[in-house]
């Protein structure tokens, strides 16, 4: 393939993108939705007339780790410190439902099996493929809705982090049981620790260093690119050298910077490049890597039960956990459904499990459906929840700004 | 390679880009040389920190695409049909004194040899090589001296446009007659022909398109979405349809849009963009593309020969065009450095003469040595003629706007 074939796919994707994008703002429903359904209808499922290239992954992959930064710019740090705990909380509750609830499901239409057996790791891992939110998608609803800066808005986003690292952490064990490698989850809990606190470290002073520069050259152009420089190194570091994920490193990236002046003019500069390119390709290339050629009717009960397994484990592992911390009812519930998302991360385990031997390949379809399926889904629901104040506490619903 | 080990290439050629870009400034010498020395030394030539790899193409295409849409954009298209006739002579002289010096040079060192020889067309096609103008570096240093939109800006802007289609066209025929396949020149001119006309009569279709969207949802996010993609479109339909470089394309693109209202404001969002990602690494991937370690002492000679063949013949012929049309001396000469620049298409060009056994690979040393000399000597050289304005006629150097 000529590099300059690529420009064909980056055509395609952007102007189907903003055209559905146009079409579901039309209809009332979000943005979003109507890019990621734009990727189903160009995508191999149906016109075929873009592939989810590598070309195509390098930009989609900018295009997350750009929503995190972005993210991370717009925390307001006293709020994260605050809703740490219950964030912490959410992560874990969020990660055991499901995780107990895919096992089940997996079990009643497979068999249960003892322990130890195949069986019983493959359902075990099936479980452990519903535990990872990506939280992109929810990041872009919440910030087309105006509530990413509110208190929930920024638990939401640190308990997906959170969850990340926990389903790592799971993801390791259940692998090292199943294979009898061990555990190995001391090192990754060590690393993950470490990084935090190097983060929170040369965090400091790197915030320094671009306060300084910021005071000396404000709004101008080397601070923008500086910052994504960080950005982008950031999200390298953390996953080459701690196992974390990319985006996660971009969000702190963004958490570093967020106090400084000009966090807001590069959080603008960053906007312009999301809108333009990176964003509507990553939501694309959500919907171009949905291909579910390979389904049955069987695979398909099983399919339509681990997606609701896996939606329902969020809403009663995450919602229980924002309600016993002191939320309302329909906080609990945007609580629960924005933790509903699942992406990249899911293939990427899916594909850990294949490698090692624990399921097959035609356990994929369900993931995939999960996919796609929470991805419509999650902005419509969040949508709907917002439509009214009626039952949202005025307090963790307003939005906070940065340097507050 | 994972995806995610691109984002440290990123992060080390924008951070680097924009350090030596600053340092340039410093020393008062244009950004866009401190780019390119960026790329040279964090690349394969001194630190090896990060490669040309297909995904950092892929952005430097996209670099180079951005800023033709740009020049496009920027365009007055009294002045582009005014300066038309001026361009096409620059462009004809353009390539034949280049063409007729570097076969000239390659005679004298490797001796003359009879009309229809292999060792005829070798010198012949080394004169080919020396022909396309590669007008991107001209095109941002005019930028940063504010002088793209002047008159002689344009001129020297089509005069490249027209210079690599003639470029193709010689090299086609040369390819044709050295393999005996006959010319193949006649449809390349029709295609190239084809290509304008129906650029002209679609693109007053999409003119009075984007008119309208324009006049109903001015400066909104849709009219730079859909304007990109026209650019991307265009860009790979020039070179896979017609076989016209794709940054002729995304030109052409640009200048279909230059009349509408919001052409200021797409120039604007693509340009943030641009400088934030796609030019650093466009400019800095000149210098990455730079890999010398084939040198010998004699084949070190040819190249200051070929280099030298390749800078005079291009002043000499675009400059005698220039003075011939009543420019001043300096303006002439302006042209003439303008362009000088050589880049990727020396290196297509190059290919397509070893694929086609003509030269040898040995013969790209003195290639790379010319784009990353002309690369930097033109910036500086532009910088320094237009320090005063003496000797520039007025007329010809005013910025001229879009809405003229």
């Amino acid at each position: 393939m000529e590099i300059y074939e690529n420009l064909r796919d980056l055509a395609v994707i952007i102007a189907a993108a903003e055209v559905f994008g146009l079409i579901a703002r039309k209809i009332r429903l979000p943005q979003v939705v109507g890019q990621i359904i734009a990727g189903l209808i160009i995508g191999p499922c149906v016109l075929g007339w873009a592939g989810n290239t590598d070309y195509i992954k390098i930009f989609a992959e900018v295009g997350v780790v750009l929503l995190m930064f972005s993210a991370g710019l717009g925390t307001n740090l006293k709020t994260l410190i605050k809703t740490g705990p219950v964030a912490l909380l959410m992560a874990t509750l969020g990660v055991a439902v499901p995780m107990l609830l895919g096992t089940l499901v997996t079990m009643i239409f497979y068999g249960f099996e003892a322990v130890g057996t195949a069986g019983f790791y493959k359902a075990l891992f099936i479980g452990v493929i519903m535990t990872a939110t990506s939280v992109g998608i929810t990041v872009q609803t919440l910030k087309e809705l105006g509530k990413l800066k509110t208190e929930i808005g920024t638990t939401i986003v640190s308990a997906a982090i959170i969850d990340d690292v926990i389903g790592i952490i799971v993801l390791t064990v259940v692998i090292g049981v199943a294979k009898g490698t061990g555990t190995g989850a001391g090192e990754i809990l060590l690393k993950t620790l470490l990084f935090f606190v190097l983060s929170g470290v040369v965090g400091f002073g790197l915030y320094k260093l671009f306060s300084f520069l910021d005071s000396k050259y404000p709004h101008m152009r080397r601070i923008t690119i500086f910052s994504l420089a960080l950005c982008f190194a950031l999200s390298y570091i953390a996953e080459k050298y701690f196992g974390i994920a990319d985006i996660t490193g971009a969000y702190v990236a963004g958490v570093i910077l967020c106090n400084i002046k000009d966090s807001g003019y590069v959080d603008s500069r960053v906007n312009i490049s999301s809108y333009m390119f990176f964003g509507p390709i990553f939501f694309a290339s959500i919907g171009l890597k949905t291909d579910i050629s390979g389904m049955t009717w069987e695979l398909f009960a099983f399919s339509l039960s681990f997606v609701a397994a896996a939606l329902v484990g969020k809403i009663i592992g995450c919602g229980f956990a924002a309600k016993v911390t002191k939320h309302t009812w329909k906080e609990s519930l945007i609580c629960g459904i924005g933790m509903m998302t699942r992406g990249e991360v899911a293939l990427i385990v899916s594909q850990k499990g294949l490698d090692a031997g624990i399921i097959t390949a035609e356990d994929f379809t369900p993931v995939i459906l999960l996919i796609i399926t929470s991805s419509v889904l999650v902005p419509i629901l969040l949508k709907v929840l917002f439509k009214s104040n009626k039952g949202l506490s005025a307090g963790k619903m307003a939005a906070i700004s940065n340097n507050d």
